[in-house]
């Protein structure tokens, strides 16, 4: 990416145009670089060693079809000004700023009180002031606060093209390829109605498969069984490293982790460009591996072991079931680890985990997928598909997973 | 494809192997070979130009896979003979031999009372007399006659490695990226219980998107709106020319279309190496557009004016609805084109269509997919997924569709 | 293909869009729509199953590309009107109407008096009738009488889009991978100086990349002996044919095929919308092969074997080596066939064929690929390069082929 | 990658199985998961977003063509036993084990004395070790010492496995879609002669493509400029901080990479598993990313200013010419530097890097590419080929490069 020639090689897309000067600082901003040293499938690699990309690359693609949604909404008639482009694409852009690295363990074990997209709205408001208010139309299509709503839904809505983006990109790099979707086409079919994004109705077929590609998705790769307990055991790695902080003890960390590891931080810390929000700004995957590599020789046995276990590939093993697992495996389990490691059963709770996965990938009344028909008539996916119905749709999938340190 | 290398290129599978010399004649013979000269998807070209590839290359992709399916089978223990390999690969290279040109053109215009499986069968008996009964193992594949039953099922069945190569092929040839099915995922789940082909449970989001691609590629490209106007136009043409034929009119074809042409043949004129049987292997694509080509100029309206629309592309207009078409509506068209052309009502009904679409994609009974799982319960997948289910899964689609010669 | 979405879907560069309604009207003439039954590659599918694209597809290719590096010409700041492209998208539409059946095939056994690029012209002059000369600025591109000569360079040079489409074209549908060239990249590096095309520096190893690619693909594809041995036996059954047709044999053929069979035409015969060009647009694959069919069967012994040996792959084997084949061998060839088949020596030598096989793919003088550095100076690739130097690059290379039906 | 299913899946090849338990032993050695924390391309991703693919996905690849390459020679009757495949397979997969984090870089700021394939072989008999010497015979092939040569020249050879994979792999991830070599075809060619490694005539267009492609990656990937440039600046901001440590400076660093900044290590530090081996493979590109983030804010100017641009992408401009530069404006830049940050010119010169770029990709004596022919005689690519020239391809391309902070 050369800023001369502005035009990115994206295996995914082919070549991406950066569209103009505007654009392309935004992209060389340290908020957005940061997105380079954070994966965009945290810990799926374990399984797909292919799926190294990150969220900087799935912000660009994203931004790529942005602007093909855009031209096709134009072609279609609809009004939309060179300021309007420009805010959609850096709202896109700019969407998964507040992603921390591995984002679900960060939430669950370093930054539990403040929500991702919280922070990527404080950063993006961080940018705006530096940039005296030129990324105020931006900011309110991410809020959703800006007049024409149909813009915020292609950033955040069962359409978006955040989604379009992350599924095609996570089966190529995944070489999962049945999860590829038909973006193109699905782009091609996009139209505004009542300020609503609509999908005409001869794409009925393309919306059918890509959700259906999205729960393949969910289940080959997002919640692989692998990439879960890979998951589980690093969120109880950082938890105990976290405990051991907070009591004092001194763990090799960079003065970023080292922040989060010592403190419970609040939405207060990070607002204002808080010192919690500079830090977290210092924030990625690299800190990560590189304190628990340190942290495998560690005195304490809990963390130690963890820590080798990521770093070494010993993953927790994983049962995926219908029904909750039996207390007393769970119990029969600690008492095995106290006795094998010779420490306290409150210790050995870290070397297990068991809760509820779960799915809910369609709610009609929050957000649905709208078909209009050439008669005008507007139908949610879920009573024009002659296959999909909402009961399907909207049932949440709950299955139960127990995962435990091996043998 | 070269004999010495036994190699095909093929865009989609890469390489394949020819296993054997046996193998590489079966490929050689005229029957297989003439299959070289019919399109997969008949007039499909109209809407997506690059499918053109031949009922000969899905031929070889499917004897691919069947090769892979074994293997894989045998892998996980179950005992498949040599002699056994090669009549699954004989069976599934053969399963196609008795397509006629354009299918179900073919079927409702030319060749109405015998079905293409039928006149498969005959000509796989033809060539077992050839080769002295080396091909009865692969005819009793073929007829679902031979005690391993799971070998029928890969040949024929809901996941036969038929379907498994035409829809990948399809779908690759369309550009039609999104209806790429897992084919190479697929096959390492299969396995055999009891007889039957199974898929382990960890398939079964596979086999959703499978189904749902399948349906994808069936609207998107089988049952495309302009790939069934073409269709019934070109039956209309044929049909017109075959009753000209009858009557004694001489139209230009080369001899096999002629014959065709001229009589009704039965089930009788194909048995045992009959006149229908051996004009029947010199038919092919080429012989209708050859013929189609010379009739636009033919002095009868009916099949000039139609065979002009097939040659150049100015298809019948087509309406599809969830309604019948209503009757009125036809009969101001036909009373239309007596008008424009001076013809009978009679003749006139050959610039028009009408009936039902339908799609009948699952049937239980008939032939299940069943997923397998750990403890060795056996489900259909209609009950194993909790995305489809058997009410929707088996439910008939039938659409109207209404065609005719444009204005 | 439908009129109203006026996009094309193609697998090779996904969805194409028809820019307007004067070049769609363009592409459903009968002239161009004829291509859709002439294969790119004629015999090539011998070799490669899935090569079975079209003419048409490839000029939709051609089209597609064009428009892309007029788009990239024109945000160089090059001065390009509306009616320039659509003359420039018309010029590369049309480029290849006048080819026949099997290209090559025709030109050495049934037109051999005029050269396709000329029945090409004699068309568009044709076409340009029927439109009152809106196609003007077109031909003058093709035939480089217009006063931007780049525009002619881009359907006819070294780096012409025709190539660019099909080398990738023909690479995908071969499955022969490592022919793709970046087509993209190539085109991104266009630019025009002093009313040339020429390419950026930095675009060189791409240069490279693709004489080589192109290279390639002709020993692999376009010359491959499986194709040439096929190329040179169609020929000499469509010799044979005519020479029994001019002798006042009566063969299954055509009007069109029968046309060029009993005489031999020229240039005179096609203009003005002459016999021999109106029987030209209705000559395509399928009166060949329709034809070759029925001569399996005929009576006379050389066109009998010859055109069983094109129908059921009994192809000629071929030698290619650096020196002459031996006179003798010939020699003993055609006593062996004179004994075999009962004919004299002059028949037995439509049995073989042997001949130079030449390539001459660069030529300084005629037609460079001009490289422009940043401080203006433009080279020939031929003395930018380090690697490829203007005597290797200009050498023919010539092999001699040897060519006989099997025994 | 699950351990009972032993198969991984790979955006690149498909599929990949693990032949058996004790390869998947030597995937899950930490030696080799490591590699799993090294990207294959280093700083590439400045350019190439999507190329963060490890070295450890690239050995996994290397060991599938390993696989494919002895099938095929085994095929061609070839005699290689068991144990010899697995030993080839071992050898390929543990090649680049001694490799660390951006590779040159490392080479030349922090391991300056010992060659990444020392230290590769060091950890090879480290495991050797562990295993009771069952690694021997993949070592003596890694070596040169084992008995069938050809084995170890697709280890390490002009047409070894592991140019194959990366090649193949880096133009996938880099989306540079050209460089794309045919890996499957070149293997299929392969044939051993006298115990060396040869292809067949008929393959030599795909080792010109091959050649060619590598020369389109080495300049359009590897030696990109700014790539070049992103690598000179890392390579000064390491030799920086380095520096200091050396002098005393406490720099945050992982207790691995602050071993080798504080200290020039030798081969007798690494050898017996000494303490620089012990560091080394706790050493990954998440070390550096960390510490570089962290320098960002250090009080020495050299240092802060140089990792700022490392981590936020204000990387050196970049000229390469033909001429190396000269002195005056190095001079003026030194200068220039000085006044602007307060520094000696000492310090400054941390600030611009100039030296020679070069390839030198063939060279026939050490290393040649045999071309054998139907007759049994072998020439070298260079002398078989009428294209590329001995000279020509042994020429060494240099290029001068002057890099430096950017104003």
């Amino acid at each position: 990416m050369e800023k001369k020639r502005k035009i990115i090689n994206d295996p995914v897309f082919g070549f991406i145009n950066i569209p103009n000067d505007f654009i392309y600082k935004i992209i060389q901003h340290p908020f957005l670089q940061r997105l380079n040293r954070i994966r965009q499938l945290g810990l799926a690699p374990f399984v797909y060693p292919g799926a190294q990309h990150t969220r900087f690359h799935h912000s660009i693609g994203a931004m790529f079809l942005m602007d093909e949604a855009l031209k096709t909404l134009k072609e279609k008639g609809h009004d939309i000004s060179k300021e309007e482009t420009d805010a959609a694409l850096v709202a896109i852009l700019l969407h998964d700023i507040g992603h921390g690295p591995f984002s679900h363990v960060l939430e669950h074990a370093l930054v539990t009180n403040v929500h991702h997209e919280t922070i990527s709205l404080l950063l993006m408001e961080q940018m705006n002031r530096e940039w005296q208010g030129r990324l105020q139309m931006a900011i309110d299509i991410f809020t959703d606060t800006y007049s024409k709503r149909f813009l915020h839904r292609l950033v955040s809505g069962q359409l978006d093209v955040d989604r379009l983006d992350y599924l095609r990109r996570d089966s190529f790099f995944t070489g999962v390829v049945e999860g590829n979707i038909g973006s193109a086409r699905i782009i091609k079919m996009l139209d505004v109605k009542e300020d609503k994004l609509v999908v005409e109705s001869k794409g009925i077929y393309s919306i059918e498969n890509f959700l259906m590609s999205r729960r393949l998705m969910y289940w080959q790769v997002y919640l692989h069984k692998t990439a879960v307990a890979a998951e589980k055991m690093m969120i109880n790695t950082l938890r105990r490293a976290k405990e051991l902080s907070m009591m004092g003890e001194k763990l090799f960390a960079s003065p970023a982790l080292s922040y989060f590891l010592s403190q419970e931080s609040t939405r207060a810390d990070f607002e204002n460009n808080g010192e919690a929000l500079r830090h977290f700004v210092n924030l990625d995957d690299n800190d990560i591996w590189s304190a628990l590599k340190v942290w495998t020789s560690h005195s304490d046995t809990v963390l130690s072991v963890l820590s080798d276990g990521m770093v070494n590939r010993k993953l927790f093993k994983i049962d995926i079931r219908e029904e909750k697992v039996d207390e007393e495996k769970v119990a029969a389990r600690i008492a095995a680890y106290t006795k094998r490691f010779n420490i306290t059963a409150r210790e050995a709770a870290y070397f297990l985990s068991s809760d509820i996965l779960t799915t809910d990938m369609y709610n009609e009344e929050d957000d649905s997928i709208d078909i209009v028909y050439k008669s005008g008539e507007v139908k949610d996916i879920s009573k024009a598909s002659d296959m999909l119905n909402i009961e399907l749709l909207s049932k949440k999938v709950q299955k139960y997973y127990f995962t435990y340190l091996r043998d």
